[in-house]
């Protein structure tokens, strides 16, 4: 018997206050109240200037998807929710409600809606765990790639961290998460096989080991795989043995069988004294072309260190830290109601909180990004209400909503819309993006920030503004429930 | 169509370097060679004395099925392993070799063998980033969920987390990781579901802002469940509203009723002046007996230092610090060649390297754990060769591995076996246990170990010893590689 029963019907996964308060909605006679939820998060991970959005296409997935079978059914009564009029409309269970997001690879910044859910209650209450996780690890891996692409400025990154991510579907989505945020590849078969990224590998030290010498280990690999080896050489000493060896096995057996070396491996040591040595003695044998690469528990700051040091590093293997974003390992993306329909007007809902970072901008909304015409960078995003419009040949007033007197006047600008829709009455209607698409997209539009925003320690506040009717609507509800104390 | 046509096989997800490798031994005739690895760790996360074995029922299930189908054969094709008969050996791949494993629950400690396995290498490679990956991930988090439960010294600990997993498998394995770790339930309904964890939830702010005042929102949520329902009091001020209107639903709808009420959450300010506010609040209309649950961002010094300032908290919820694993993301569990078989006879292997640390201890080994007979508590742990057998009613002189001249004679001992078989020749040998008995199993073995090693902060270091005949075998080894330079 094959164990992985269980793998197919993914839609438990929620959190179980979800179903008891869709019963409670149901038990009032308030299945078809129409509700509005946006998702956000409040901070860009390891104090960054911006996050890389992804996880969108499991996302839609997940949501047209979504049903019940009997042993769900069956669970739900062992747990106490055992209407049986509720229990047949989980198990008649379809979403049928509407979904906008913006689109994966595009940069985005903390307390802007990235995904608005527009349902019935119960409908959009039942997906709250799912789109939060999915949205949630993706763009934290997304964001994490993204920094580290940055740090090494042009050396590519491939993403080696399987054996340490949490969990299956962390290894293989944040194979993909990496690639949006601009890996070249992965080590993680699976990932590649499923989205198409490009496979890397090179050997383990258990190779070496299991011969009795490291030539004939190198030699033997080298008659399999001439042209497209990759030589780790700091199983015993990088520079006295493992080097010398590979140079050798490259002068006896791939040369002579027409083919170039690919490669070396260092996985220890001073990585930026062992490189230089290396590319000496590879330069000196004749093999100036033969790539050097560094992996060993690397992360954003060993990188600016070591090309500070002058590393001459070709490519960088990254394995832990980038899979599980380890300095920063959460992206705290919520999830919040922010308007219900009531007699088919939309009601704007806020949640206020003692904590001034956790009060939620409330109404349906727009987002829009200001591009500057000349230079062709984003000035600012702007949140409106659903039923604004940016007149792009006036000029536009934006300020800042905490100091409403920081204002500045913007002219010649373009006002793109980031929110599109995915889901209209639960059908789909995004059309599916190549992974390749979705990098090249997060290219294009990573190099319309401007350079403060992306800088990697003390990166400029990039600004998200409110309009003027949505910042006034936002004012009045907090009037309204200020009396219930500071 | 539903979009998880890939879900039910994950053979694929292993290193690039794996196949490549595994088709090198196929190329040159190596198939057969038996081999062995064991799979251990190098420090205990956040700096703790110990960790928490768990994973182990996966990887069995992992292993025993394994197999690949005919896509997985066109995409090696596609990446140039295209040798018909290594894909033959692959479409017709089965695990065959034997693997023994610490039970889960077993408090364990670095640089002890985890898992051995033995098999023809190339089963033994196939299989390394699958194994990691599932013992890295839910040794971590069992680990780290009994740290928050050790610092919360009895207050019981439920995991809230899934919303912030990085990915679905994170989520609900997450769960079963975190309740083996003694976190008595999960608000993840599909690990409560897959695993019979029991199940718990209370109510988002979303249900309270949905109607037009916070006391309506309860009087409805309690009609439908006077007995279990948990009040959420934050949404506008907790102390002037969410409390008294909590206390009115409890006389006016949940005692009429017939029904106790259960209890209010927590989630937002100082939860311990809160706490202690609310605890007073509650007492005084009678309802000494309804509990406090605290969540928001809990991590373990969040625990300690809420108690030190007396707050009155009945049970936590613990969400992202618990299920990332947030505070040290990553156990850095490694997979080494240790022998290899030539001729009949098993050959030790060792990894050396420039970083002492990074050095294996070769053979195929045993591990034994010594108890105090007196005390009943575990003095240390012993690695030996396969073959050694310890004679528990003769003294035993255990002895540091580094500080060789560091010495003790232990008497009136009990030396236990902490490798299991689990799987002989490709088949389970090993029964499954229900999470309850790994979670008791845990806590029996939990309490063997000193306080000393327990300390969440600063703990004492338990001894990993090596016997005199495996400190021999590797010194011999080590010499024999000196050579190649310090």
């Amino acid at each position: 018997m094959k164990h992985n029963f269980y793998e197919a019907n993914q839609a438990m996964l929620m959190d179980f206050y979800e179903m008891t308060m869709s019963n409670g909605y149901f038990q009032h006679g308030m299945k078809d109240q129409i509700v509005y939820f946006d998702m956000f998060y409040r901070t860009n991970p390891d104090d960054g200037g911006l996050a890389i959005f992804a996880g969108l296409e499991q996302l839609i997935n997940y949501i047209v998807d979504i049903e019940f079978d009997e042993r769900d059914i069956e669970y739900l009564r062992s747990v106490g929710i055992d209407d049986e009029e509720f229990l047949d409309y989980i198990r008649n269970f379809k979403f049928t409600g509407d979904v906008w997001a913006v689109e994966e690879g595009t940069p985005v910044f903390p307390r802007e809606p990235l995904v608005v859910v527009k349902a019935p209650v119960i409908e959009a209450q039942l997906i709250e765990t799912m789109l939060l996780l999915t949205v949630n690890h993706q763009t934290l891996i997304a964001s994490k790639a993204n920094r580290m692409v940055r740090a090494a400025q042009g050396i590519p990154i491939v993403e080696f961290g399987a054996r340490r991510a949490q969990g299956k579907d962390a290894a293989t989505k944040g194979a993909r998460a990496s690639y949006i945020g601009g890996c070249i590849g992965t080590s993680n078969m699976l990932a590649s096989q499923r989205y198409g990224i490009p496979v890397y590998g090179t050997m383990a030290h258990s190779w070496i080991q299991l011969f009795d010498d490291e030539y004939e280990a190198f030699r033997l690999y080298a008659e399999v795989y001439p042209a497209t080896g990759s030589f780790l050489v700091d199983t015993y000493n990088t520079l006295k043995s493992g080097i010398p060896n590979a140079i050798k096995v490259f002068n006896e057996v791939i040369l002579p069988k027409g083919h170039k070396p690919m490669s070396i491996r260092l996985d220890s040591g001073d990585l930026a004294y062992l490189s230089k040595e290396a590319r000496k003695m590879l330069d000196e044998a004749g093999f100036d072309y033969v790539k050097i690469m560094a992996s060993n528990s690397i992360k954003e700051s060993t990188i600016q260190q070591l090309r500070d040091q002058g590393a001459v590093i070709d490519i960088f293997g990254v394995g832990e830290n980038l899979i599980t974003s380890s300095s920063d390992a959460v992206l705290g993306g919520v999830y919040k109601l922010v308007a219900a329909e009531e007699d088919g007007e939309i009601i704007p809902k806020i949640k206020v909180s003692e904590n001034v970072e956790k009060i939620t901008v409330p109404g349906f909304k727009k987002l829009y990004r200001f591009y500057d015409k000349a230079s062709g960078k984003a000035l600012a995003d702007l949140l409106t209400l659903h039923d604004e419009v940016i007149d792009e040949s006036k000029p536009y007033e934006l300020f800042d909503p905490v100091f409403t007197w920081k204002r500045t006047i913007v002219e010649n600008f373009e006002a793109k819309e980031l929110l599109v829709p995915v889901i209209v009455s639960g059908e789909r209607v995004y059309e599916e993006k190549s992974l390749d698409e979705i990098q090249q997209y997060r290219e294009s539009e990573e190099r319309r920030i401007w350079d403060g925003v992306k800088r990697i320690v003390n990166p400029h506040r990039y600004f998200v503004d409110l309009s003027q009717k949505l910042w006034d609507m936002q004012d009045q509800l907090l009037k309204k429930y200020s009396h219930r104390g500071r």
